[in-house]
Parts: structure tokens; C-alpha cells; sequence
């Protein structure tokens, strides 16, 4: 039998329901906190019953997907606390829904919203500006900032958490990452007491849908269109294959897991489109498949940083991502690998981590902030490589290769040589044995320009 | 290139590096928080500095595995703002070591140590009893208590958390589910914007250690014992393999996930002594794998949860769970799945939660604390079924159970028989589409006492 659950719900003996008395009051800060009063007898109460004053004033900034998830949240869920008072958006006429309460101002007007009395802005308008000037504007007031700006995070985010700071408001970005996945609040609040070690993952939707989708065997240009259709890539979708969204991103993580603060142009990403489908065929022969990948390390006061595709185990974790899901793996020094994935973008679960800030700040929680310490971003991992050559074939290719790799002191573990190839544009693979990147990349070097060569050998990461 | 990351690491113009000057001040509650200091020029300051006054005083009650990887942590990291000021444990000497600071006070009288000037009270000793008693009374005196006990928090969190929040103290119990992974902050911190209507989860390492073990095809005896040996079951496996460790702790996640408050009483799990090596076969044979899964949907007012073995499809990230491992699903209205995984016990994961709930008491965290509402639970799921039969074989058997469960409504999916058994007990299994649970067992309730049935039937949910 199922009973009803709710209000009417019948009580139990065992436990009993007491009234809790909340209402808001303003922490040292600024920021109305909940304050439960328990003066009253443990038998007088019901969890039901509870009472909000001064709920937080909330302006949201750029009314697009993520911004029209955030007010629908807002307005259907209707979280204690929280009021939604403004929306900014550049020619607001054409964004007005009928479902916002009257209430909400609608304005075209970044500056009247930023100098009203509104106690949080969300800013989705993304990039570094305006964006950027806004939320200055905004934390300078005192005000504090909810925001899914990854780029304006990676860049700013030390200087715009200080300015917070010194004005007594938050800032808070939970969704800059892997958006419905609570990484950035599970990383600060559940694994702050462990020294993480390393971070690894799939941090770009639009990339994991095309490398997933070519796995299948369509072709790059083929899945692009499709990303594009359904809005999941750009009409320019460099910043997404190009890896400077996931670049960003990592950036961020760098932060707060292994808590370093670095310059994201340290990090040279490496596009996905470089990988083709004979890379997939291959990978797929050698139990793997291939997945924008991002990752970092920080051991023995190195750190070092990537971000590119790679090729993965098909059962390891990252290869179970599959269409625009995201995931991350942090490697703790105490509590080893915790893995979270689900959806790391779209409107709703971006807007979902956003409400979750919001809610956060309505009830006084701080986030747990660790100083981070200044480094610079290397690019130098242990790891076996696959390496695939297209080559016009002749007598003496292999010889030539192994000859650069024995040289650098690189083993080779495997080469894989599939029929069904024209000689004029052989393509092969070889895997090599874990080896510095520093040393391939000199063994590739000592190749350039070789006659037999049709196009650069493609080198990539092999994760195990 | 890799450059050395650290205090001496060459800072870079492009990011002012801050000096942070932080304090505890002592906040409205009574617990030390960070305060931070803007006052001074953002061109004077760097990350590196800071000023830590009044640290938490902290007592661990039991020095077992995890107390005693919490003060590794402790004693190894040096948290700001937490300093190891006692330990409690019955015959303290014996639990005695070196690496802990002198300053740190040993004790066996629990009442000494709570009537002492520490801050928390780190509760691992387990169990309701005394471990209840110590919490309550740190409570009642303001302290903060911090503990990994999922019975006590399953039982009594509610009274416990009211008795903290009347005293000014705060409770939190990042540890008791899920042990290193951090569910409860990302679900309370990152996922309170959501409306989450299904857990699902591997909870119980022990029964996903002899699970995955049963299906590499050693049998249920030789893998307890080695669960036993390795420390991973206890003599008296009945609280994992009977399902109360993991309804303790489904009944939390579905207080803080579901918000409703229920008697984890109400909750009937069944044990995984029930599946033999045969269901792993059969399993096998449609896809899927074999493990202990709690789980609870919240929907139109209804409240249904269960615990038990159940066929999960083998491409599945609940069947990704290996080993001691732990996995949670939570289905959010808005942002769909995310997915948690890594190591749900042991020493050092648990520690590194009860650190991070530490150091968010530190940092004046505050808990996102969802009323939840009382409800009652029921059984009732509507999924598919796997339900093996071992009978004396004779004509008619299937036309008899086939009967049965169309007078239920019950509609086949697959009948799978398998050659190499013997004919006086013969397995064999039937599948059926997504069907009632109520109705299921009715059908089966009918087929009680019937002389071909060498065993009762065996009838697992199959989750897609």
C-alpha cells in the first residue's frame, strides 16, 4: 500500500513534527540569512508551517535558454527566500513571457537594474563584456552575483571573489561547470578535507556529442550540422572544438580541486577536428574509443594541464558519456576516484545549479574557499600515446619511424596496420608505452618534413 | 616546460595576487567563522598570508579506522581553522599514537570530554546507543556535532537536527551516506534548485563486493568469507546483506533528495542471500548483471522505496559499480540524472568527509536545509520483473504459472531455460513487461504450495 505523502500525511508517533519558526535576517555580510527559531516547545510545531521576511531580490541578466529556465524555476518551484524582481536583456520587448509575475520589471536598462535595490544579480550573458563590467558594477555595490560564466570565471574569478569580499557580498558560479552537475559545490563542500590530485574530464557537451555521435561512424562534418540543428554547436564552433570552452572550465577546477591559480592561455588546447574516422576504427581495435578530454595534475609542486582528444578505455568511465552529458573524475590523495556525470549543459539543468546558488545564498551558506597558490601550467604527462601516420607507402617507413622513437628512448607497444587503405595514403598506428609528452613530441619533430609523410602524424594521449 | 607551482612560483602580471587578511570572528550562532578583511588595498596584499585565530576545538568519539584516518587529516593537512583538541574511546590507551600531537587530550570519560570546551564533536562510534546519547548531549550544550552514524541520522536526524538549530549548534552528516563521495553537499548545495523524484543507488559496498564478485562466478560462501577476511564484512554480515545499512541510508537521501520524512522502518528490504548463482547466469543471458540497489521514486504524492537485488542492464552505470564501490542516481524534474560514484567506505573516503564537513563549519557553511514532509512509505513499483522458478519438472508447469499471471494482468516477456540442470530441480526464468508490484505478488501468492515448486520463486525489479 502507498499512502499519500504531503501536509495531510499522516503522523507518526515515532518522530515528531515541530514548527519551525524561519524568517530572514541580515548576516554580518549583508545577505539575508534563514534563522530558525526553536523557542518554541518541540510539541507546538509542524514542519509545514514556516515564515520569510525580506526574501533576496533577484535581477536576472541575459534572458536567453538558461535565463528563461532560471525565472520558470523560480516561478513554478517558488523557493523560499527568493523574488524575482528584474530581467535585463537588450531589446527586452521581444523576450517578455506572460508566465513572469507582473511584479518583474522588464528593462533594456543594464544600469538602472545594477543601481536598484535588487540584493543578487545573475549574470547569463556570458563573455568577458559586457558581462564582465556588470558584474564589477554589481559586486562594487555590495551586491552578490550568481553566475554561469565560465570564461569570465577562468580569467577574472580571483579578482571579482576579492572585490566580493571587500564589499561584503558572494559570488557564486556553480554552474560555470559542467552546469546540472554539482562538481563546484560537492568539490567545496564535500571533499575540501582532501588534497586533490588530479582532475580529468569531459567538460564540453558540443564535443562529446560529436566524438560520440563519430563513434558510431557518422562523419565530422555530418554530426557538426546535426550539432548545429539542435543548437547544441555554434555557427562558428571553434570555441567548442576548438577546446577553449573546456579550457576555461578547467581552468576553474585547477582552482578549486587542486587549488592553484593559473593563466588559462597557459593551457594550449588541441582541436577535436583533427581526429577522423579511421582514428575511430583504429581506437576501436585497440579496446578504446575517443573523447574530449581535460585534464590536470599536480604532483611534487608540478602541475601540468591539457585539454584535446584522447583515447579512453570503452569501459572506463569517460567513455560511458555519451551525446552532450558531461563528466569529472577527482582523483583525491585520501579518498581516491569520485566520478559525477549527467548533464553539463542546456537550459534547465544550467538553471538548476543556478536556483541552487540562489537558494544557497538565501540560506546564509558559505562557500568553504581555499586560497589557491599563483603557478604555471606545464604540459607534461607520462602517459602512453597513440600515434597514427598517413603515409605514401615504401620500403623503410617503420624502420625510419622507430629509429626517432628509439632515439628519444620510447618503446613501442603495438603496431596496427588495417587492410582496405590506398597505398598513396596508407593510414597506420602505433602505441607507445608510457613516455614523457616532452620526448614524443621531439621524436616527432626529428620526422617533419619527411617525403613519405601525406599529412602530420596525429599523436594522442592514451588514458588508461 | 613545467615550472614549479607554489608560494615561491613567479606570480604573473596579468592577476593582482591579494593579501587576504582572515579571522574568526564568532558568529551569531556561536561558531567560529571566516571573516575577511578588505580593508586593506588590493595592491598590498597576496593569497599566501593569512591569520587565523580561534580554530575549532575539536573531539573525535571513536578511534577506530575512520577516527583515526580523521586525525591523519587533520594532523597531516592542517586544515585552517581546525585543531584536534581531545579523543574519547573505551580503554583509550590501547588506541594511543605517536603522530598525534602532545597537546591532544586521550580520554575515556565521554562525559569529561563533552563537558569540555571543545566546539565539535566528531560522533564515529556508531549505533544508536550511546552513540545518541553524546550527540544530544553535545548538542544541548551548543556544541556542533559532525558524525557519520546513517542509523542515528536515519532514526533521529530530524529531532537532532531541531535540538542543534534551537541550541545554535548545527549537525551535519556529510559521512553517513556514501562515505567519500560527496552526495549530500552536491544534492543540499548544488541540486536544491531541483525537484529530485527518484533515488536510486548502490549504498552498501559489502553487498557490491560479493555481488560483482558472484559474477565473475564465485558463489555466495567463498566470497563472504573473503569480504570477511578483507575486513570489508562483519562475523554477522546481517545489517549489508539483509538491506538495513543501505534503508538507513536511502532513508536519508530521501529526506534530503525526495524532502519527505519517513520511518526507514516502513521500508522492507530484501536480503541478497536469496540469489544464486544461477540468476547471475540467467542474467547474463539478458543483458544485465545482478546488484543491491535502494531506491525510491516520489510522484503524485506517493512515496514508494524498496531495497534489494535487483537485474540491472549491463550497460548500465549501476552495473559500472564494482567492488566496494558506491553509486547514486538522483533524477531530477528539471535537470534529468547525475551520477555519483567512488569509494562509499573505508578509512580514509569517510574521513574525508567528516574533514570537509569540518572545514564547512570552519568557513561558516551553512547547511540548505529543505523542510522535508512526513510521509508514509509504500512498495508499489510499476517495472519489469525477472522471476526465477526451480521446480520438479513435469508437463503443464508453465501453463499453470502463465495462468496465474494473467489473471494478474501480467504480460510475458521472455521464458528462458537453460540446458545441464537436473530435472527434479530445474531452473528456469520468466521475464514480464513492466508490471505492478502489488500485482505481481498476487500472481505469485496463487502459485504458494503448488508441488512442482522445489523452491518459492525468486522475483527480482529489473531497472532499465
Amino acid at each position: 500500500m502507498v499512502h499519500e505523502a504531503g501536509a495531510s500525511g499522516k503522523r507518526r508517533g515515532a518522530v515528531g513534527y515541530h514548527r519551525v519558526i524561519a524568517s530572514f535576517i541580515r548576516s554580518p555580510e549583508g545577505v539575508p540569512v534563514f534563522e530558525v527559531d526553536g523557542s518554541e516547545s518541540p510539541q507546538q510545531v509542524s514542519a509545514q508551517e514556516s515564515r520569510i521576511s525580506n526574501p533576496l531580490r533577484i535581477a536576472i541578466f541575459g534572458f536567453g535558454t538558461v535565463g528563461s529556465s532560471v525565472a520558470r524555476i523560480l516561478v513554478e518551484s517558488k523557493p523560499q527566500g527568493l523574488e524575482l524582481t528584474h530581467v535585463f536583456n537588450r531589446n527586452v520587448a521581444r523576450k517578455r513571457v506572460g508566465w513572469v509575475p507582473e511584479t518583474v520589471e522588464w528593462s533594456e536598462d543594464a544600469s538602472a537594474v545594477l543601481a536598484s535595490d535588487v540584493d543578487v544579480v545573475v549574470e547569463l550573458a556570458g563573455g568577458l563584456d559586457p558581462a564582465g563590467a556588470w558584474v564589477r558594477k554589481a559586486l562594487d555595490a555590495g551586491k552578490s552575483v550568481v553566475t554561469a560564466n565560465k570564461k569570465l570565471i577562468a580569467y577574472h574569478g580571483l579578482e571579482l571573489e576579492r572585490l566580493a569580499a571587500a564589499r561584503g557580498g558572494h559570488l557564486k558560479y556553480g554552474a560555470a561547470v559542467a552546469g546540472g552537475i554539482p562538481v563546484i559545490p560537492g568539490l567545496e563542500q564535500g571533499m575540501a578535507g582532501d588534497r586533490i590530485e588530479r582532475v580529468e574530464g569531459i567538460l564540453n557537451g558540443t564535443c562529446n556529442f560529436i566524438l560520440s555521435s563519430m563513434e558510431q561512424g557518422t562523419e565530422y562534418a555530418t554530426v557538426l550540422a546535426t550539432a548545429q540543428a539542435k543548437g547544441y554547436a555554434e555557427a562558428d564552433p571553434t570555441e567548442d572544438v576548438g577546446g577553449f570552452d573546456a579550457r576555461a572550465k578547467l581552468a576553474i577546477l585547477m582552482r578549486l580541486a587542486l587549488r592553484v591559480e593559473i593563466d588559462p592561455e597557459e593551457i594550449a588546447p588541441r582541436p577535436i577536428t583533427a581526429v577522423s574516422a579511421v582514428d575511430f576504427s583504429y581506437a576501436r581495435d585497440l579496446g578504446c574509443t575517443i573523447r574530449q578530454v581535460a585534464r590536470a595534475d599536480y604532483s611534487a609542486g608540478q602541475v601540468a594541464a591539457t585539454v584535446g582528444p584522447m583515447l579512453v578505455d570503452i569501459h572506463s568511465p569517460l567513455a560511458w558519456s555519451r551525446g552532450t552529458e558531461n563528466m569529472v573524475i577527482l582523483t583525491g590523495h585520501y579518498g581516491g576516484d569520485v566520478v559525477f556525470s549527467g548533464h553539463g549543459a542546456g537550459g534547465h539543468p544550467t538553471a538548476v545549479a543556478v536556483v541552487s546558488d540562489l537558494m544557497a545564498l538565501a540560506h546564509g551558506s558559505r562557500r568553504v574557499g581555499i586560497p589557491a597558490v599563483p603557478a604555471r601550467v606545464g604540459a607534461e604527462f607520462e602517459v602512453p600515446h597513440y600515434i597514427r601516420f598517413i603515409v605514401a607507402d615504401k620500403p623503410g617507413i617503420i624502420a625510419d619511424i622507430t629509429v626517432a622513437l628509439a632515439k628519444e628512448g620510447i618503446n613501442i607497444r603495438a603496431i596496427v596496420q588495417k587492410t582496405g587503405y590506398p597505398q598513396r595514403a596508407l593510414p597506420f598506428v602505433m602505441t607507445v608505452e608510457p613516455c614523457k609528452s616532452s620526448a614524443l613530441k621531439r621524436a616527432l619533430e626529428c620526422l617533419r618534413g619527411k617525403d613519405y609523410l601525406i599529412e602530420e602524424p596525429l599523436d594522442l594521449q592514451m588514458l588508461e
